[in-house]
Parts: structure tokens; sequence; C-alpha cells
């Protein structure tokens, strides 16, 4: 493990939705993340955020600069994971990342599949650029809320596998899981 | 959503299976998807009905036909998802789909592991290619019917989403699911 | 089926990992899945023993030797399966194996999952090569443990399917599923 860490965890918050993006209605979902990781997360951390139209291209290169530039050590999408034609975050998002981890889609499926079951229709992925996790949620903020109950539990171990910054959570909030040895 | 719909969906019913199609032995799959379908739609279908090889070029070939020139709004397809040299069908599938739609072959596993350890075997996948949704099932008529009923309630719904037809359930038999406002 | 079978199979146990093969610590893991082999198997077998480092080149190398000079029927990997820049046992997996069973992956960082939430973290899968199943397993010998229980039932069923070694099982520990027909 990396002995030196930044100070400060960065954050990436990017919403995905032609409709949020042009103005036609409020991006609800990206704040629902900014509200949750306030709630949760008991490190320093700033956030980056970002709304965007479902444009493969667009998302690609704004995930890029968030990964390489910006040194996000995560980075949460909200929308565009359903089959609809202008659903491409998944497409994108495995564009960017050098390692898919299935089991983050798998078991938001699950959990949003307790809900209702057109949770199958959810494609989100979540993997790994360099130093950054990139985490897809999906559009709903009901939805966004019940999955990153879910994952978040690992993801604080996930980044101390890639080299990124040491966060630590809210254990009233969510139990974040480190082995005891690796 | 486009509000001009076909009067009646069409649904293609693929058997992949070398003994089915020469005859060796008699289809009870295709014909057990279609008495499903017949028990559940209460919305006006009416199917394309294929038995072939388990031949991945032939496979491709009739998906794209299923979904290009008879306009399928669904393709349900069944054999060939197993480990077996000669099961190519998801490979044939994924080939013909534009996305692939992970959440329906974890739910199929997991609703057949109930009944046998054997269902990690199967590779089963769904996916979208245009304005289709194509579906791989097993190849018993048992597991068929189990599967079916697995994913049927967010069948419609995804329809919708990728403007195929307008289909309806029997809410006794299966409960499709259509979230409030998108 | 092929009724001609090998009197003994052979199962290549590969443990991946740089500190285990450069003697920094002792495998653990691989003597983990021989005394596993040897709880459970009726049948008589002979293994192929190997550790090496996290290199995707020789992961490959190795998994291609052990199924096409060795002719194993089965090849069992631990470690390397994480999102930590040295895992790549995945990818060096999917990159010898014609066909993928995600069902396998799948149900062990389920069952991992009953015991820690970085389960998710996991990205073990399983595959083909010609008459050979590849199954990357996890690092810790507990976690081999528990996810070797998940997935042995229906180990023997698919080495049936893909025409390697006939085995059998001591059912009191783990029971083999054979469907009756196929």
């Amino acid at each position: 493990m990396t002995e030196q860490k930044k100070e400060k965890a960065r954050i990436g918050v990017l919403t995905i939705s032609d409709r949020a993006s042009s103005g036609e209605y409020e991006d609800l979902s990206g704040p629902a993340i900014e509200s949750y990781l306030n709630d949760v997360l008991t490190s320093p951390f700033e956030t980056s955020i970002r709304v965007i139209p479902d444009e493969l291209d667009l998302i690609e290169k704004t995930l890029r600069q968030l990964c390489d530039e910006e040194n996000c050590d995560l980075v949460v999408t909200t929308g565009g994971t359903g089959p609809a034609p202008r659903d491409v975050t998944p497409e994108a998002t495995e564009a960017v990342c050098e390692k898919v981890l299935p089991g983050f889609g798998e078991l938001m499926r699950q959990v949003s599949l307790e809900k209702v079951p057109t949770a199958i229709l959810s494609r989100q992925l979540a993997g790994t650029r360099g130093s950054t996790l990139i985490v897809n949620l999906p559009g709903k903020p009901k939805a966004i809320h019940e999955c990153l109950d879910a994952v978040f539990p690992a993801i604080p171990y996930c980044l101390d596998l890639i080299n990124a910054a040491y966060i630590t959570t809210n254990d009233s909030r969510v139990k974040a899981f480190r082995p005891g040895s690796k």
C-alpha cells in the first residue's frame, strides 16, 4: 500500500441525462449523490459536479477528465443505464475502464430487484481506471440511495487497493469493511 | 415514447437444437414457449416459429431476419446455452445485439439455481437489437417456464423503452411492471 | 457423450501470487485446494501444481500448457482476482477461454458476500478451453473453501458436457448433480 495519501479525496458526481443537461428538468440525482456522500463520509473530500447529455463521446471524455486530469478517487455517475437507444453510460464506462468489476452491477440489480422487477433492465457497472473507481448508478434518487447503501461498504477498501485516497465512513450509516490482512 | 404502435406484436420463437431440427426428436421447447405466451399475453400478437440446428452463422442470420425483416418485438430462443462445444446460442445473440442486458441472465440463473446446481452452467443472456428484445432461455420446457416467470414482469416495459409494441399481460399470471413516470 | 474416458482425471492447481512465487511467504492457497480435492473426489485423479507471479503473459502461457499439453480436465486458480493493478488472473483466463461461464463468478461472489461486503471486488470467472474447465478462486484459503462448496456440485456434469474426465464426489461432502437426461 502507498503510505503517502492525498489529504482530501476528490469525488466526481456525473449526471448523464439529456433532459437535465438541457434544463428541461432539474437534476435531482446529482444532488442526491452529494447529499449521500455528505451523510456517509467522515474523511475530508471535495466534489466535481457535472451534468451532461447522453452522448457517448462526451461521457467518455468527461470520465477521462475526471480520472486523469482531476485525479478523482471515485466517480459516481447517474442515468443512462437502461436499454433505451439514448442510454449509453455503461458503454462509455466500459470504454474508459481498465478493469470491470461485475460484482457491483450484480449486487445493485439484486437489491433493486427487491423493489421493482424492472431492475433487470439496468446495465449499470463499475470499474477502475488507474487510481479511480467509477460506479454507475441508476437515474432515480430513491434507487441511487438503495444502490449506494449496497455497494458503499466495499468502496473504501477498493480505493485502498487501487492506491486512491483513504476514506472513512460513519459506521452508523455505512459500515466500511477493510479485511484485517491482505 | 413513440405513440404510434403496431396493432399486433410479433414474437419470434426460435428453437436451437441439432436434434430437434433434424427430426431426431420432437421440439417440445418451442411449443412450451408458445403456450406460455398464449397463457400470459392479453394483447394481440402473432408468432414466427423457427427450428434450426446449433450453427453459429445460421443462428445469427435467423436472429437478424427475425429482428430486421420480420420486425419482431421480442425474440425468445431456447437451447444451446450450455458449455458443450455445439452450444453457441449466447455467442450468436451477443453478436447481433447492440446492448446486452446482464440482469436477465443473472436472474434466470438465480431462479434455476433454486432447482438445480447445474444452473450455473447456463450462459443465457438477453439484449436488444434496434426495437427487438432477444432473450435466451434454457432448453428444457420446465426450466423455460421458471425463467419466463422470473423475467416476464420486466419485458413489457423493456419493449416500451426500445419503441417496440405495447403488450399487456394477464395479471393473475404475470404482473407486468411499468414505472409510473420515466 | 464420449464413452472412452481417461482413467485418471488431471487437475491443475495454479497459485498466482507475486509473494508466494518469490518465496516471500508460503503458499497456503494451492495446498488448500489440493486438500479440498482429496476430501471431495472419490474418482482417481492426479494434480499439476504451479506457483507463478501475477504476470499476464505467464499466466496465459501456464493456463495454455495445463490445458493443451497436460490435458487437464479442470484447472483451479487462486489469487489475482481483485481490482489491484497487479491482479490480472481474470484477464488471462478470459484470454485463453473459448467460452466464459458467468454463473460461476456470480454464485461465488454471492456466497462470499454473505461473509464480507468486499466480495463484490472479486472479478473471478470460469470458462472452458477445449476439454478443460478453468475456475478462478479467490486468494484466501477460507474463501476458497466456501467458493468450491458453492460451485463444485456443477463441475462433474460440466466436465461431462465438454468431454473431459468422468469424476465422482463424496456425496456427504459435495453432492454432484447430473441431470437424468440430456
